[in-house]
């Protein structure tokens, strides 16, 4: 399989889903092998390195991309499968950023209190473990963590000529921070814009769900990753399959609403795969989703449903792409 | 291990936490084997019954109990292990109710749309198989789903002489309606009466995360439950312990401060277990925090937020409180 | 007109709807002249007495009665007219209190930042000006403010047999803290228990909308009101009424579910007044309701939705009390 | 004063904050003579006119501009005084939308229940009364209610690159849809780009605060601004002052983080204009604020948040800028 390979320019990073030019026209089936800088834009690379003063507002979330995807038009459906995902850097690293983060005031839930005391944490990889190292800041507490490499984001142009911040989960994907965005997933994305204009980035090393600090073990990655077209069917809100779910991610305000987006959009899908009554379809997913939420701190909050596959053996999403895709994503 | 069996006459039902006298003195350490009615009190047996016509407001959710934990005070914690969950009737039900669910119009998210349609489907248990079945209502589908019997409700008298609805999930416990509540699970609820007055009910045959449509497959149910007490040391929320995991269950409305409170609750504990700093603390559980919703449902929605243990060898929550009980459970 | 005093033993203070024996039956038509204390219960009395030493939190917001209203029953309307609101003191305090009030993090927007400063403010009542004098507490400045008697508390016992803090705004009224529960305003209450139940208390002899650091200008009040009762016809919702507008006060969370529950019960009072069509009159009152917040700091948040009068001068709510009223009210 | 008319052509219409070419470099201290189509772009003009039909999402909330200002810079306050706004058809229209609006479920809080009726209501314009005339389409009730013109939608470009519809309100102003914004208000919004590149739409010949059914008597609209550059000092979010108040506009999810974003702003505002300690402009605030709902139906829901200036005769905000203005005004 032909594998493209792309590593941005610092001066190519994009920080918005719409509103650049693409930087490379991609043909459906191709395989791209990208670096993503991490979301701190490299500013934090030791304990010292505080966000205060090292990060930069301009450029958070730096993404790779936009591809223009060859034949893509409004309405479509993108399918990005995740073929692997490796960190790029020995070590990722996690900060408290004043005002920022889920249990602090922020801007929005804003408040008179004081920001919290800002620290960077550096966690060491150990790639032959498996682990990234959690050490204390403020202690001598040490543990190590599994590796577990997701991307944050990976979107496409927003619909209405709209131009949002990297830093934004919404229709089009985004930074929606879940850790389901792994290798092995399918992400299905309605194409808004005539060539889609796909971007991703935000590699982190592991993410708790919820991604309570707000801000995960990032790092610079490598994702190699597999990009089709399905001509129409752009689903309303991100799905995404892996061998064991379906999923779709609702991101909006309060966090009900995320969820109710995302159990929605889930109840119609259900009920179109199986031919059932929407009320059918409600009652049936009441008793069978798993509903972790992903994350509380971005400007939206995000919520997975997901339901298993296991219980239903005859049917295939999307014409069985995500099942074509692994048999691919074993040969790249 | 002395086992106490209490089945509940119907006028014995109760339907509030706090409210309502003891039906009977348990001394710390017992076994109690109890019997509950389903939340709609038995009101819907076929899926001709239907809610509105059936369900009477006054006598929904019928706990069994309460009961008066010998030596417990306000400040303590108690224990509640749950050794067994049994089905105690061969069918479930669930049902659509009118401006109650999660992708409804509510009494609170008040709209001017019209109901959605009623229905009630009734679930066969097949003990062999370990299943109950869904058959769709409108429409020929069908589907057979693991047993994974729960409580939705177990619950202590609240603080501040306040009475609660059974259907209320808060920091006494109650109404969370999660699947945690499950065989091999330890619950502690902080003590805010003399006596600690104990109910439990709602049994789950099975329930998704989220409870999308405001009920699960509903059933009678024989639980198995071991009482401890711990003197000092009742925490603000609802924490449970299994083999896996430490969780922190917290209940209150928008969701994002659902999670917040479940969230603050479980760095503090973690803080507390590990003698770690605060700080250390929050960026630890951002990494490594599972976060599945509960409801979202009931008049305040429920998040679990969920620490695997298999990170932390060295160190026992509540002195060990958790293992004791499941050696004792085996012994029963 | 008969008028029955009552000033409470400090022993007959409660602190919570329902729950309390009726201090006293009332015949319908009865004007009642009550001294209620201050929601601190009197424990600020100067600039030095900080919250956190000197509240108990068991003894906040106390209410004078509950009185059974005699002929009252469940589904009916208890009708309340402030004749006249009266400060009892010459002075009112206000004061932050540790993670309470509106721009701090609290036990349900709970977040890890430490408490905001604590202090206390005296308001000098100025009986010949009619104001109360605010002074600043870390410099300065004073401004002289003019008194706005209200009560923050007006309620019933709730239904289902609970038993709520008297913190609590819900359908029951209870802790509204609107400015619009004042001198000339009749408050229509649903019934939920034979007797009805009707406390007040927490007067505020000002109040800002929103009343953003959590307390007004607390004070003990005295406060003569007439209580009718209306056969039937009890709203889901807190309706009030004065010479210039239609009131409905919804409570819940988050506030846009006060909104809704204030706007559609407002839309189905006005639809029955006027004999319109639900969507006319959600129409009409989409180009004339006026919407003020009442409190974000209470257990439940308030909004206030207000309908002018005079653009429908046809029509009299529940039959003309609220004129009836207003003519026995100034022949008290 | 030399004042510049502008009318756009159709083909000239904006429907984004940002994102668009200036249509006009203007200098500050210009008057600005500006028409603006109605929210639907003249697409409901009779009552056989429904939204489904005829509304174009593409083309919804056209706004006139955006305008160069000379010599705006980021960071910058950009004063906006509006002299007179007149409505320029004989009539207004107001419409259900499906799943728009704040008594339906909607694209976000997002429900299995059917949409609402569409009805589209026809307010003729009375200019002698200086009324609107409301007339049910499913009864024969009709009112006239006072003419209020005002505008939806004033803004700049917004920071960070972003683009953003029309339908927007947030820190940059946009679809506020607040009633404040009538003649005699100037508001003051940061500046975030050079040229700033204000727009202004969304004519209202009157609204309710809330909007509740999602659109206010909607109509083409006549305006004169003055528009004046403050050098530096730009505000976080939108600031108003009239005559009478001073006032804060948040724009978020769920709306009590609406309020906290304006209540926060203006208890900073307090705290500079009066030299006071932050601790003592909160309290302050709490006893004197106005806080109306300005809309709970768009994207964010607005609060706006007021400070009647009558108790603080010697503070001038922003050096008098309103007050200048005002004057000015007088003489366009």
């Amino acid at each position: 399989m032909n594998i493209v390979e792309f590593t941005p320019e610092r001066s190519q990073y994009v920080y918005t889903f719409g509103g650049a030019e693409p930087v490379m026209r991609v043909n459906p089936g191709t395989a791209l092998a990208l670096w993503s800088e991490d979301a701190y834009n490299h500013a934090l690379r030791s304990v010292d390195d505080l966000a205060s003063a090292k990060l930069d507002v301009r450029y958070l979330n730096p993404q790779t991309g936009p591809f223009y995807i060859v034949g893509a038009e409004a309405g479509d459906t993108l399918a990005v499968h995740i073929v692997s995902l490796t960190p790029a850097r020995s070590w990722g690293a996690s900060a408290t950023i004043p005002f920022f983060g889920g249990l602090t005031s922020t801007d929005r839930t804003a408040m008179l209190q004081p920001a919290l005391p800002e620290a960077t944490w550096i966690y060491e990889v150990d790639t032959d473990a498996g682990t990234v190292g959690f050490q204390s800041r403020f202690g001598d507490f040490e543990v190590a963590l599994p590796l577990a490499p997701m991307l944050g984001t990976v979107g496409v142009a927003p619909a209405g000529s709209e131009v949002r911040s990297s830093l934004v989960p919404e229709r089009f994907g985004g930074n929606m921070d879940t850790p389901e965005m792994k290798a092995g997933t399918t992400a299905y994305l309605g194409v808004n814009v005539e060539g889609a204009l796909l971007s991703i980035g935000d590699g982190h090393y592991r993410q708790g769900e919820g991604e309570a600090c707000g801000t995960a073990v990032e790092g610079a990655m490598n994702s190699v990753i597999i990009v089709e077209l399905i001509k129409g069917g752009g689903p309303l809100w991100p799905r995404l399959e892996n061998d064991d779910y379906w999923m779709v991610v609702g991101s909006s305000r309060p966090m009900e609403d995320s969820w109710r987006i995302a159990q929605l959009e889930m109840t119609r899908w259900m009920a179109e795969m199986f031919d059932l009554h929407e009320m059918d379809a409600y009652q049936l997913l009441s008793q069978i989703t798993e509903t972790p939420i992903a994350n509380v701190v971005d400007t939206n909050y995000s919520v997975v449903v997901k339901v298993p596959k296991k219980y239903f053996t005859r049917v295939q999403a999307f014409d069985g792409m995500h099942r074509e895709l692994r048999g691919r994503a074993r040969r790249v």
